[in-house]
C-alpha cells in the first residue's frame, strides 16, 4: 500500500513494523497521559512531579517520532490517531480530574510498567529480522526504564 | 473539585473554563492529526508539507499547554486523554494509511477550518468574563489562522 | 510635569496611568517579598520553594519594567521608591526571620491573591480608555495567576 | 480575488484588512525613514541616535511582517510597494541630506506621532470585528509608543 | 555638504558615491519587491518560494546597510526614501495583488536580472578610484547572482 | 533562631552577618533607586544614562542575592523587605517625578558614594572574622566603584 | 602494518575492518554524489531537493568519519582516496551535467538503495565478531534508510 | 534491598547488574587516573597530553553516570565509593608524582587496555539477558577504544 | 622533584601546597560521595535531592581541578588517586546501598561539615604565605558553605 | 546546456567557469587527502596534526561549495565526481596505509603547494573577466596559504 | 631567514610584506591608543565614546592578527614589539592623562586619518603583486574608514 | 588631575594606583610579546605553542583592562601607550625574527617570571591600603602563574 520500498524481505518487514506500530501507540498514549497528570497534579510535591512529568512527555514524543518514521522507512504506514490510541493502547485509561501528587506517581508507575513490558516484547521480536530497529527500541527502553526508576524512587 | 481557587466569580469561571476545555481538545487533536499527516505523506511536495506540518504541530502543542494551564489556574481541571479527544473533538477523523501530498493539504485545511471556527466561538465566549483568557485565545487564533493561510496557499 | 506627550486624551491618560502606578507598586512589592521568602525559607521542600520563588521574582521584575515604561510613554512619571512601596502596596507586610516551607507557601498565596485581585480591577479600569494597556495588564495577570496556581498546588 | 478564504464575514474582513493595509504602509514608511536618519545623522549624540534608530527600524520591520501576513490570512492581498508607500503614507516625507542629531530626533518624533495617531484609529476599527487583529495592533502600539517616548526623552 | 571628510580625492569620491547611491536604491527596491512577493504568493510551491524570498530580502537589506554606510564614510549623504526608490530604481514595478508561485518566480528573475546588470556597471565604475568599494560591490554581486541562480533553477 | 548552623564561632557570626545585613539593605536600595532613575530620566543623554542605570541595577541585584545567601549560610536570617529598606538604608531618598539627565547622574553619584563608603566599612569589619565574606564584599566594591567612576565620568 | 593494537582477535579484526572499509568507500561516494546533485539540480522542486541533498551529505560525512576511525581503532588503516572510491564503490557513477529535479531524485534513490543493501550485508558480518561495530553500522543504516524514505516519498 | 523493581527476571537482573558494577568501578578509576596524569604531566608534549586526558576523563565520567543509573533502574544499588574503587578496580595503581609525557601516555595505555578487555567481557555477559544494557556498554566501548587508539597513536 | 619552579620561597611553598593537597583529597572525596548518594537515593524528595547532589558534585569537581593545578603551578605534585583519597580524607566513609532521602541529606551534611571545617583551617594556613591561594580557598568555602546551607535547609 | 543564464558574455563565462572547475576538483581532492591523513596518522605529534588536518578539511569543503555554486550561478555545470577528481586533480596521489606524523606533514605540504600554485593561476585568469569571482578565489588563497604556512611551520 | 616558503616571487614577496609590516605597526598602535582613550576619557559623552573606542580596538586587533599572519604565510617575519611600534608608527603619540570626550574624539580622528592614508598607500602597493593581500587590506580599510566616519560624525 | 574622586584617602590612592600602573605596563607588554611569539614561532610543536600563546594573550588583555579601569576608578589616570610600555616594562625585549618553538617557550618563561615577581610585589603593596585591589591582583597572579606552569611544563 505504501509507496516506500522496504529494504527488508516482506516477512521481516511485517514483523518489524507490527512491533513498531504497537510501540508507537504506547508512546503517544504515554505523552498524553503524562500531560494529563502534568496539568492536574496537586500536593506538596507538585513542582517535582510536574517537572518530572514533562521530561517523561519529552522522551515519549521524541521516541514516538523516531519509531513512526522508522516504520515508514520500512514501507509500512503508521496509525497515531486519537481513536487508534484510545482503542489499541497497552495501559489502562487515566482517571479524570485532580490528582494528588502521590496518586499521580502511582498512576504513572502502573501504566509505565505495562508499556515497558510490552516494549520489551516488541524489542525481542525485532532482534532477528532487523538489528537497527532493535537498537532503536533499545534506546526507547533505556529512557523509559530510567523514567520508571525515577517515579519509583519518588514512590519509595 | 479542584484545590485551586479561581480569581473569577463561579459563573464566569464555568463559562471560561468550558471554553478552554473545548479548545484544549481541539489543539491536542490538531497535534495528533498533524503528526499523522507528517508521517504518512508522500508526493513531489513531500518535504514542504512534512516540514510545514511540524510547524503546525509545534504551534498546537505550545498552545495546548498554555490553554490547559490557564484552565487549571482558574480552578477547573482539564481532560486531555486520548478517549476524550476521540469523543469530543470538533473535526472529523483523519483517513488512515498513506496520504498523497495534495490530499494531506486538503485534509488539514478541512479540519483546521472547523477548529478555527470553534475556537473563534470560544474566544467570543470569554470576552466579557475574562479578558486575559480572551487574549490567550486571540494568540491561539493568530497562529492557527496563519497556519490555515499557509496550507490554503499550498492548495491554491 | 512630564516632558513626554501622551498619545491619549488627558482624562484617559490620568485613569490609565493611575492604574499602572498601582500595579507597579504591587509588582515591586511582589519581587521584594518573593526574594525575602526565597532567602529565608527552610524545610523539606526548601529546593522546590526556593526555585519557584525565583520564577515568581523574575516574572514580577519583568512586568514591573514594562508597566513602569508604559506609564512613562503615556506621559506620567512613576514612583517605585522603597518608601512608596512600603506605604502604598496592596498586600500586607511579610513576617521577618526564618520561614518554614509550608508557611512561606501560605504567606505568598495570601499576598499574591490580594495583588491579583487589585490588578484585575486596574485591568478593567484600562479597558475603555486604552486597549494596549489592558493587553499589557492581561499578560501580567496570565503570569501572576499561573504563579498563584503553582503555589496553591503546593499547598493542596 | 485572493485564494485564501477569510475566517470572518465579508464585511468584517473588509473593515479589518483596510485597517491592516493602512498600518502596513506606515510601518514600511517608518522603517525607510528610520534608516534614512540612521545613515545621515551627525552630531555629538550620533552614536545614541544611530543605535536608537536601528531599534526603531527593527520594530517597524517585525510588525510590518506580522501585519501583512495577518491581512493575507484574512483573505486580502497587501500592497507594500515603494510607489504605494510614497503615495499612501500618513507621515510627510523626510528631508534629504545630512541631519544634525537634534533635527533627526525632531523629524522622527513628528512622523512617529502621526503614525501612532493613525494606528490608534485603525486599532479601534478592528475592535468589534476581529479581536485577534486588535491584539496584534495593540502590540504594534505598545512598541511604537515606547519608541516615541524614547525619542521624546532625547528631545526633552 | 556632508560633515564627513572623504579619504578619496573629490573626483573619485563623486564617481564612487554616485555608483553607491545607484546600488542602494536598487537594494532597497529589491527588499521591498521581495517582501511584496513573499506575502502575496500562492500555489503548490508556496513554501519554497516564500522562504527563498525571505533569504533574498535578508541579503538585500544587509547589503543596503553596508552600501549606504560606505557612501557616508566617503563623505556623501545617501537617499533611501520611498519616493526616491519609486523614482530612481532600475527595475520596473511589481504587479499588485495575488501572485501565483510561477509568476512570482518569473517576476523576481526579471527584476533581479536588471538589478544585477546595473550593479555590475557600478562595480566596474569603482574599480579604478576605490578598490575597497569595488570589493564591497563584488560581495553584493556574489550574493545577488547566487539568488538569481536559485530563482532561475526554480523556473527551469 | 535560624535552623542553619554557622561554620563560624558565635561572635564572629554576629559581626559578619551584621555587616552583611547592612550591605544587603543598601544593595536593594540601590537597585530600587537605579530603576527609579532609569524610568524617569529625560534629556539629550537619555539613552546613555538609561542604559548605564540598568547595568547598575543588574550589578546591585546580583550582589544582593549573593550577600543575602552568604548571611543565611552563616546562620543569620536577612531582612530585605520594603519597609526595612526604607528605614535602614544609608543613602537619602530619591526625589520623585521626572529627572533631567544631569540631575539623575548627580543624584546617583551622591547616593552611590554613601553606599560605597558604608560598604568599605563593612568590608573592613569582616576582614578578621571571615576572609571568604571579605572577598565577597571586595567583589561588591570592585563593581560599585566601577559604576561610581562611570557616573562621575559622565558628570565631569 | 598499523601501530595500533586491536582489542579483537586477528580473525575478527580482519572481518570487521573489511566491512568497515567497504562502508567507508560507499559513504564517501555518497557524500560526493550528493554534492554533485546538490549543485547541478534544477526544476520547480529545486529548493527542496537542494536542501534535502545537503542533509544527506551531512549524514554521509558524519558517518564516514566514525566508520573510518572505528577501523583505525581496531588496528586497520583505511583508504578513502578519490581513486579508491572511484574503483571500489558499490553504486554506479552519476551522470554529468545539469540534472532535472525528478531525475536527481531518481538517481539518488537508485544509488542509495545499492549502498543500503551493501551496508546491511556488512552490518550482518560484524554481528558476531564485534557488537560495538554492529551498533555503529546500525546507526548508519537508521540514517541512510531515513534518507532513502524521504527521497522515495518525493518520487511517489 | 532496592525499592526499585527490575523489569527483568531476577537471574538476569543479577547477571546484568554485576557486569554494570564492574564497569562502573573501572570508569570511576579511569576518571581519577586520567585526572592524576592530567595534573602531573610535563614534557614537550604537555599541552596535547593534558588536553587529550581531559577528553578521556569527560568520556569516563559521562559513561559512569549512565552505567550507574542503568543498574539502579534495574533494581540494584551501585557502589562508587573511593575505597571500593581502590579495592575492586581492574587496572593497577598509577605511580605518584611528576610524569614525563611519554610515561604518562604509556601508563594510560597500559591501564586503558585492561579496562577495555574487562568491559568487553561484561558486554558479552549482558548480550543475552538485556540487549539495552549491551547497547549501553557498546557505546562505552566505542568511546574507550577511540581513546585507546589516540593514546597509542601518540606512542607510535 | 617537580620540574616547575615555585614563585614562592621554599618554606612558603611547602606550607601552601600541603594545605592544597589536603583540600584536594576532600574535594575528590566529596565528588565521589555526592555521586554515591545521587545514584542510590530514594524517597518522596528524590528529585530535589538527586538534582541538588549533582550541583554539589559539579562544584566539588570544578574546585578540585583549580586546587590541584594551583599546587602544580607552585611546584608541588598532587596525589588524587583512589587509594590516597580512601586513606587521607577528612570525612568518614559513606554507607553502602540504598539511601532514603532524609538519610542522604543527613549523611551529606555530616561529611560536608567536616570538610568545611578542615578547609577553613587550610585557608587560614595560606593567608600569610600566599594571598592568591587564600583567595582560591575562599572561593571554595563560599561554594561549599552555600551547599551546606542548602542541605541543612532541607533537613530543617 | 545549463538552464541558468550567465550575467557575463559567453567568452568570459567560459574562461571563468573553466578556472572554477579546476579549483573545485583540487578543493575536493584536498578534502579527501586531508581526511586520509587525518585518519591514518600516528606519532608523538598525532594530536596536533590530526586536529590541524580537520581545519584544513573544513576550509577545503567550505570553499568547494562556494566555488561550485559560483560556477552554476555563471551558467556552467560542475563536475565533482570521484572519478573526475581522480583524473583531473593537480596534486599527485597520497600513499596508502599508516602515515608517521612527520611524513603526513610533508605529504600535505607537497600537495598543498601544487594546489596553491594552480589556484593562483586560475585567480589571475578571472581578474579581467569577473572581479567577483577573483575575490572569491582570493579568499580561497588566503585560507589555503594560511594552512600551508601552518604545516610548513610544523615541518621547520 | 624564515622557514616558510613564499608562494610569490622574491621581489613581490618583499614589496607585499613590507606593506604588511607597515600596516601591522599602525594597527597595533591603533589598538593601544584606542585603549588609552577608552580608559582616560571623561565628559557627558563618556559612555558613547568609551564604547565606540572598544569597537575600534576590536577591529584593530582582529585585523592586526590577520595582517601579521598573512606576512608570515608569505615568508616574512613580522615585528610587533612595543619598541618597534613606538619607533615606526605613522601617527603621532597620544597625550597622557585625562581626556575630555571632545578632545578624545579629536585625537582619535587625527591619528586615524593618518593611519587610513598610509594604509591606502600600502593597499595600492599590493595591487599588482598579490591580489589576495590587496583584498585583505581592502577589508581593513572598509572597517577603519567606517570607524573614522563614526568619530567624525561625533565631532560634527 | 583626574575628575574622578577616589574612595580612598590620598596616600592610599597614591600607593595603590602606582602599583596598578606598574602591573598595567607589564600586562600590555605581555600581550605584545605573546603575539610576537604567536606569529613568528616555528617547529614541530608549532601548533601547541601557537595556541598556548593566544591563551596567554587573552589573559593578559582581560586583566590589563580590569587593572587600568581599577586605577581610573580610584582617581588616577593610566598610561598604556607604546612608548611608555617600551620604557617602563619589567621584562627585557623579545628578539626579532623567527623563533624556534623551544626558544619561544624559553623566551616567554624568562619574561613571565620577571612579570610574576614584580606583580607579586605590587600585590603585597596593596594589601593594607585596598583589599579589593589586592583581590584583583590575586586573580591576575592565579592566571599568570597558571600560564607560567604550562610553559615550564612544555620546557621540562
Amino acid at each position: 500500500m505504501s509507496s516506500i520500498k522496504s529494504p527488508l524481505p516482506a516477512k521481516d518487514t511485517k514483523a518489524v513494523t507490527r512491533a513498531l506500530q504497537t510501540v508507537l501507540v504506547d508512546l503517544i498514549d504515554l505523552a498524553l497521559l503524562g500531560k494529563q497528570a502534568h496539568w492536574n497534579v496537586v500536593g506538596p510535591h507538585f513542582r517535582s512531579v510536574h517537572l518530572q512529568l514533562d521530561e517523561l512527555v519529552d522522551a515519549a514524543r521524541k521516541h514516538a517520532d523516531a519509531v513512526a518514521e522508522r516504520s515508514i522507512a520500512l514501507g509500512a504506514n503508521v496509525d497515531g490517531r486519537a481513536e487508534t490510541v484510545a482503542a489499541d493502547r497497552t495501559a489502562k485509561p487515566m482517571p479524570e480530574g485532580e490528582l494528588r501528587d502521590t496518586d499521580a506517581i502511582h498512576d504513572v508507575i502502573e501504566r509505565l510498567r505495562m508499556i515497558v513490558a510490552s516494549t520489551r516484547e516488541q524489542m525481542r521480536a525485532t532482534e532477528e529480522p532487523d538489528p537497527p530497529t532493535q537498537d532503536l527500541l533499545n534506546s526507547v527502553l533505556l529512557d523509559l526504564e530510567e523514567q520508571l526508576w525515577m517515579f519509583e524512587a519518588l514512590a519509595a
